[in-house]
């Protein structure tokens, strides 16, 4: 059944393909919100593996209108990367802001095993960590929280804050009306109270968890210092490249601040704008039980939230776990496999049919 | 035509994909030979716009049976990247040593515009890029190539040489007798002279262009400093990851060396086993007439080939160049696209149906 003889690709030559319409009908069909509670689950297994990984910064190129990265990691059987861009201006442009896809692979011979979609899974991911982090950090019976910047987050951050922490009410603010009228519709049946604020001052008024997820590439200060009282817990999201920052410098100062891989949030995240020393807890040893999460009422924890090659890899390995559970996916024909792997020429050669010259 | 109002992917979801199927009919509606030369122009165009690149060494994942690693590249305009696995253990399991696939995309979206198959793309360009150098640093009037290691890459480099250099008679040698009867059945019709050799020392007599291509992941000397004459070029392919090199480190001090990217060939090439600050010339300052090439008769040069990102790039931009041309891809549903690029839960929560819950 191999190409050579027989012009049909063989079984090692397809990987499966999760394309978008896939990725949406796989959410749709298990539910978005237990989807990221299932996610969330495999993050935080692998969170607690965490030294089984080869970690490493993504590899970045930036230019004047945003970012491309590649995000590999391995647990030493599956190899995983993404791709992701961050183009703040593609939003005005009919484009989306944050677009990404991924592959999983088999560490000892190298072949992909998954090319999916990641813009959506990314979402759901992101959603998924930011959920699994409060659970170690915000305040016990956290019931509302406030979030600023309503785009394409949005509503992944409130299913999996309701499903993971029980948080029943989100008080909404954006720049854009427009965008929290969005959020505020595709919330509708979520089961969560849903409150449109007029401003960041008033969305944080009452709330126990501070979400920020805002997308200008440049330093903006979505929250100042006198805003953010004790105990509340700050999810920290839209600050994620050199020169994009979302919080005051002074609300870093007071509070106890977490991170995914400290080298590569040192570089992108809120936390560029402290010393290279300024103290910070790795978010595994949290969970883990190695270091201290949450420990008084008063305190501001604070997830410097930047997302990390792992979460991507858990997120992949998910969808991967899912393929024969749904059945949406198709085969790709990406891996030349010819019945001799030294005979790459004459399988291509044969291709062309029997009557055809060199 | 967008998802949220039609749940047709929009034509900006939608992402060229030449398979491997796609591939085989492009190599053959073109011809192996001519589109290695045509492959050989874009590669040559972009080392002579050297400087336009960001350039940096590959990103390696290297486990015990191989490595697995990412090629980034951009122009500013356009950026790529190719994933590609070496597992010498992989010919005996029935795998390729070598599988890969690219990427292109735009720099100021970060929308991917190109995705395809490189396994057979990396042969077309590694043989595309070892003629390009070759017309520079070959013999004039080379017409006898010999090529030790008859592997997946061998008959695509006998076509190169034919085809840009001129190269008349190829002999050939490999421990594995089989692969050099497999070689000599391919090049039956190639209108090469083709001479099975019975040990390297054979192949190389009279030979003007030396090729080594094989694979194992070791330090191996594939040949020693006598087998050497005065006035050859060696094109040095299989030598190209930490602890795999082909030649005598005694033949490297003989010959003047010239590499694609001095950073990463000081890593992965032959000239690993030579000092750090061994000199070595940059062949885009040969090509763009900033260095010197062959200077004399006698002079042995030597292409320390380790592959670099630049030439996939080039390989890809060609391949992208010919999808209207050829009509050999199919699209792919990869990129989510909501109407509102802020209402990504939208589109996902629409796609479930008018009468789905949330």
């Amino acid at each position: 059944m191999q190409r050579s003889t027989n012009l049909n690709p063989s079984k090692l030559a397809m990987v499966p393909f999760v394309s978008v319409d896939d990725m949406m009908k796989i959410v749709n069909t298990i539910g978005a919100a237990k989807i990221i509670a299932e996610i969330a689950d495999y993050i935080e297994a692998d969170f607690l593996r965490w030294e089984k990984f080869d970690k490493t910064p993504r590899v970045a190129a930036h230019s004047k209108e945003g970012v491309i990265e590649l995000m590999p990691t391995s647990d030493g059987e599956t190899y995983g990367f993404k791709y992701v861009n961050g183009h703040p201006a593609n939003m005005a442009r009919g484009f989306q802001t944050v677009s990404a896809f991924g592959v999983l692979a088999r560490v000892d011979n190298g072949y992909p095993v998954l090319f999916s979609e990641m813009t959506i899974l990314t979402a759901l991911r992101t959603a998924a960590t930011s959920a699994v982090v409060a659970k170690h950090l915000a305040p016990k019976k956290s019931k509302t929280m406030a979030m600023i910047g309503n785009g394409a987050q949005c509503e992944f951050q409130a299913l999996a804050f309701k499903e993971i922490i029980g948080i029943e009410t989100v008080r909404l603010y954006d720049i854009d009306p427009t965008a929290t009228q969005k959020a505020v519709r595709n919330l509708a049946q979520s089961g969560l109270t849903v409150i449109a604020c007029a401003s960041a001052q008033d969305a944080v008024t009452g709330a126990d968890i501070i979400t920020t997820c805002t997308a200008d590439k440049q330093c903006a200060t979505i929250l100042t210092d006198n805003m953010i009282g004790a105990g509340v817990h700050i999810n920290a999201i839209g600050g994620d490249c050199p020169g994009k920052t979302e919080l005051h410098k002074d609300i870093l100062l007071r509070s106890d601040i977490f991170v995914e891989y400290p080298p590569q949030t040192r570089i992108e995240g809120e936390i560029q704008q402290l010393d290279e020393d300024h103290p910070v807890t790795k978010l595994w040893e949290v969970m883990a039980g190695r270091a201290a999460g949450r420990t008084s009422d008063r305190q501001i924890t604070l997830f410097d939230s930047v997302g990390f090659a792992t979460e991507d890899f858990s997120a992949l390995r998910y969808i991967h776990d899912q393929l024969e559970r749904t059945g949406h996916f198709v085969k790709l024909d990406l891996l030349a496999d010819p019945d001799d792997p030294r005979d790459l020429f004459g399988m291509v050669q044969r291709a062309a049919g029997p009557l055809a010259g060199s």
